[in-house]
């Protein structure tokens, strides 16, 4: 079943790929199961520095797979345990991408709507080819994107989000990184070459340091400011006691490069 | 008294307009009543899709009415009890925005000045002419525009709202959309139909859903992430459970337009 | 030691200089006490309106004073109080910005690397000279930036944020404009007097109420919607009733200049 997520690794960058193109990788239950069971095991998976996320076929993510939602209207209850269920357990999937350690890079091309933009919006960096469209379009069949909102809200102006929400219309790829739902535009043909090149910027950096790093910047997010500096004071002297922190710190003054494992 | 604001509904779109074009539609306590009035009908109001706010003659509104602000000092207590009042009742009026069920479009022209400002920030969207001026200039008069500043400094880059409320300069139409604070920039002569074509394409959305989606919006975005999802996540299935958004889906699945009352 | 940071009076502006041009304007244990007494100086000083912060030499700040920091893995914990007490230390420097009653402007030139951009970030204004380079770099020798990022994820996007954190790498003055980091970028000739410009736009302002405001501004954004506006309410009444507000409204409606002491 995490077929349904493939998964390359190329020395220490791991690819993983939505594999479900004749749904454009809609998010279904399997689909979030075999995405879940991939965070969890390359949340504890020491040789990984970075991790790709793409998808297989003409489109990154189209969101929800409507057909299986619609069936599970079918409990006695009109849906609503299911429904519950659902959300919750794509909420949690959505919310791996920003706890894992390493850094979480989009890789989008097509399109990447609702839960698909969501996706977008939850990892760490996104790099995307010319041409792709983004929206937060259930709106347009009578869903309102209400998750999809909850990481698209923390990364975009709010008026910017509430256009997308209730107007339910795309964006191009250079006005998404205008307003800073991703970070870079490429060519389609540049697509995988210039993700790689940020994923290895990325790998070549002390991957502890990054850890660290990344997590003290989604917690301390959510602090007001004294809060958040004595929290990421107390993450400074973890990360200048890390022995290859001493390391990188003492070769920059020889003006050598460091000796990291 | 409420004829200051008047009320045109053009279908399912209801069209407010600031009327004291001699005052260039000053915030008095008679236009704060009066807005107030207004936006409770509209709460209540089922037959009301999406509402447009404007001013008449030759700007949207210049903010509070020095004279009547000026005149609240022959109190006893300097106008300390009126000054509270005031600004409460202003504050109210402003909070009742993004608490409407219907999303509000600022239709915006001359200028929006201090707590006119604020009222375009505390829409759910704007759209504004070239030559519009928008700025927060009371700290000019030494009144700094600390209210506006509450709306100002939650669409706008925390930098831009500082420079605009401590220099009191203006920014201009083009500006005011790339800081956030306004979404679409047209000519003078096609800022009605520019604002009548946004809000049709909100009219035609579900309007139930678009409510629990926009109220949804503002909630989620004072807490947390995982608050924020679990919030979110239950609105999804409430926005599931209607009628309406399994026809919605239904039709999506079969390509067909939903069949909506 | 204080002239580790001079202080140089040009009638209501402060200018403050950090004035280790060898180390590139390093914030060693000694700049900081330095700084902390100007700040500390400055929040008493009544006569002073504006205050301006920049570098002396080559460079704005190049951030920590990596060699002192090395020296203080000595002690027989591995240096982890002096690391406490250092980062705990840095971190109220920076806080003492948005906490002066004047506002603070920094006047950017060179680079402004790891705490050296938290001082830009941290600075309620910024412009800086073309050809300036920002960057959170630490993380290139092993040390994520997490105290910077405290300043400068509250002043940039997200995705932008998290970027320029994990790739160590620069932007130059037109992109830290783009993305909120600084005000304004001017050829590196009129750096002085656009700074200066803008200090005495400020300077001419009610200081009383630029004070009020200053402090609202940075208590309000840590609140929720309906708190933030009770706060700004009741320091828009305080504000209302100084004595020199009442002349400016009044001045503004005789339309003739106010008359402030």
């Amino acid at each position: 079943m995490t077929e349904l997520v493939e998964l390359e690794k190329r020395g220490v960058i791991a690819h993983l790929t939505l594999n479900a193109p004749h749904s454009l990788n809609a998010l279904s239950d399997a689909m979030l199961a075999a995405l879940k069971a991939r965070f969890e095991a390359l949340a504890k998976d020491r040789s990984v520095k970075v991790v790709v996320l793409k998808g297989a076929g003409k489109a990154f993510c189209a969101g929800h797979d409507l057909k299986e939602m619609q069936a599970g209207r079918a409990g006695e209850d009109g849906g609503r345990a299911y429904f519950a269920d659902l959300f919750t357990r794509c909420a949690e999937v959505m919310q791996m991408i920003p706890a894992l350690p390493q850094p979480v890079i989009a890789e989008v091309h097509g399109i990447a709507t609702a839960a698909g933009c969501q996706l977008v919006a939850s990892c760490d960096l996104a790099v995307a080819a010319e041409g792709t469209r983004f929206g937060v379009n259930g709106v347009n069949i009578g869903l309102f994107c209400s998750t999809p909102m909850v990481a698209l809200s923390r990364v975009v102006p709010r008026k910017v989000a509430f256009e997308m929400l209730t107007t339910g219309a795309f964006i191009d790829a250079a006005r998404a990184r205008e307003v800073g739902l991703i970070n870079r535009v490429v060519a389609p043909g540049a697509l995988e070459s210039a993700t790689a090149d940020l994923a290895e910027t990325l790998a070549k950096k002390l991957g502890a340091a990054v850890a660290l790093g990344k997590r003290s910047f989604y917690d301390q997010a959510e602090m007001g400011l004294a809060a958040a500096y004595a929290h990421a004071g107390a993450v400074m002297v973890e990360n200048m006691l890390l022995r290859d922190t001493a390391e990188g710190v003492q070769a920059f003054i020889e003006k050598r490069p460091p000796d990291w494992a």
